[in-house]
């Protein structure tokens, strides 16, 4: 754990190299890891080809201040980038974080996020191994997940065949149902605004996936419908979900319930879950995955939609969420 | 080189696909990179270690759009990455790049930092394999720069040892006296304010140092006695510089005379030359480097200064940028 800081003051007051300190206090050591933050760079060991991937999170974009404990937040941008490399089959090595912060941040909001980085690397197996700092007039942060193939082949978005089945693993819609609800002003269904403040990220199942033979795999980050469709278009495939093959869960049926929604539009179109994604031939699905659909030709109309529900499009699918 | 694109409009009517297809588009192959952008994650080997690095750039704070080119923007952060690098002995692998900005910036600016970005990960001899968008405020650059050490150990801060000599590689107080002459209004000398723009870092002599035995390098980010202060500190000696073996460069000596400053003053204390700083023994010193002082032991008293010049403390030292 990191050591706690005082309750008052600002980042600005404790200073950079101060907040760093504090940051990296007593790290657990890795046996990958030769060098650890303090250097020009860190040292670390990959088994077989590195695997890796960068996120940024903008405060008012990605997360609010007055929605989201400063653990939470920690924890949400390690999760998220981690789930790119559950989404290849890799394991997690070594993290890197970058941290722009106003000076007038409080000392406590930069503790509890360190420590929420800190635990959810732990989560993900990696070590935190480096990072850098910088005033900006809005929080930003990035975060560089490194992971390693460590004897497998990397699972990408453009393996699936016809006759292949599609499965997921992990919560879907709830994160969705809790934006949705915070949106409206309420914290509740706890379960819901909670995966909204930290996503569940079935970490390990997809290293399963790849070990059972997943030919293509994505973690939902964009909604099920759009990750889908990122997979059927790098697979040159059409895919068709079965709408009654989903258990939609009682805090997302809750929220639907209460906004006048479809509750499988939560499940189908809902962002930030985290959850993963993948193909398979029928009996190579992993026991905690659970099949939703099929991997079908692609379509002969170029215009048709790459993903189907009970056959047609869905109506509010969105090509995923775009920036400006 | 990235497509040219439209002179008008701005990042929000390309759109944040577009914006990604625009910085991707024609990427050179890498013998090392299995997968480049476009999936999850990406996917490399690694020659032994890893050796990596994350760099934060911020506008109004590293960088001002009415001071430097785009292109030259987008170059300058990844400079600045992969001088950690060097400073470890690595050799470049592969480049991630996080981008934060306001959806008002225009087209061309994120075009021509994007050309800027891969030129200088060219001269760092690597590959753009992965990157991510965000909207946001004001602009922010993650750079993730990742090495490996190729059958070389890593030279850290650590290594220096009494009796060795102070080398330095590359232009010292070039960068400094070019910000101190925009500052004041000027844009010449044109080659310390070019230097400012985008340092000039020296690629592959910390390879040649690391070859050559250095016990302990740094690149010079914060200043010369900043930066081997570091070198001292960690390696627990004192580093006692000669102020006449710098060779000052006349357009430093020029700003230095229309500032009434020591011209040694930028070259001790002047930051983001990405020079290269190194310790060796004296037989060792490779031929583009330059002694410039001597490893002795620790100061007896600790509150004694770990860096010296001609025996003393330099007056205007500092102990380095600190944000906030």
């Amino acid at each position: 754990m990191a050591q706690s800081l005082p309750q008052a003051g600002t980042v600005a007051e404790l200073g950079e190299f101060a907040l760093i300190d504090h940051i990296i206090a007593g790290l657990p050591s890795s046996p990958a890891v030769s060098l650890g933050p303090g250097d020009d760079a860190a040292v670390f060991l990959v088994n077989g080809s590195a695997v890796t991937s960068v996120d940024i999170f903008v405060e008012g974009v990605h997360f609010r201040r007055d929605w989201s404990e400063p653990f939470d937040i920690g924890r949400k941008c390690v999760a998220a980038a981690y789930a790119d490399l559950e989404a290849m089959g890799a394991v997690g090595v070594a993290l890197l974080i970058g941290l722009a912060l106003p000076g007038d941040v409080p000392q406590l909001w930069a503790g509890q996020f360190s420590a929420g980085v800190r635990a959810e690397a732990d989560r993900a197996g990696a070590a935190l191994v480096g990072g850098d700092i910088s005033s900006a007039s809005q929080i930003m942060v990035s975060v560089t997940a490194v992971g390693q193939s460590d004897g497998l082949a990397p699972v990408t978005r453009a393996g699936a065949r016809p006759d292949q089945v599609v499965a997921v693993c992990g919560r879907l819609g709830w994160a969705g149902a809790g934006l949705t609800a915070l949106a409206r002003g309420f914290r509740s269904p706890k379960a819901v605004v909670d995966t909204h403040r930290c996503p569940r990220v079935p970490y390990g199942q997809g290293r399963v996936a790849a070990l059972a033979g997943a030919s293509a795999m994505i973690d939902v980050s964009d909604g099920l419908l759009a990750d889908l469709g990122h997979i059927a278009v790098a697979s040159n495939v059409t895919i068709a979900l079965d709408s009654k093959s989903f258990d939609v869960a009682e805090p997302v049926r809750a929220v639907a319930a209460a906004t006048g929604r479809d509750p499988l539009d939560f499940v189908l179109t809902g962002g930030e879950d985290h959850a993963l994604a993948a193909t398979f031939r029928l009996g190579d699905v992993p026991e905690k995955w659970a099949v939703v659909g099929q991997v079908l030709p692609p379509p002969e109309d170029e215009t048709a939609p790459a993903v189907l529900v009970d056959g047609i499009a869905w109506p509010s699918s969105a090509p995923g969420y775009s920036h400006f």
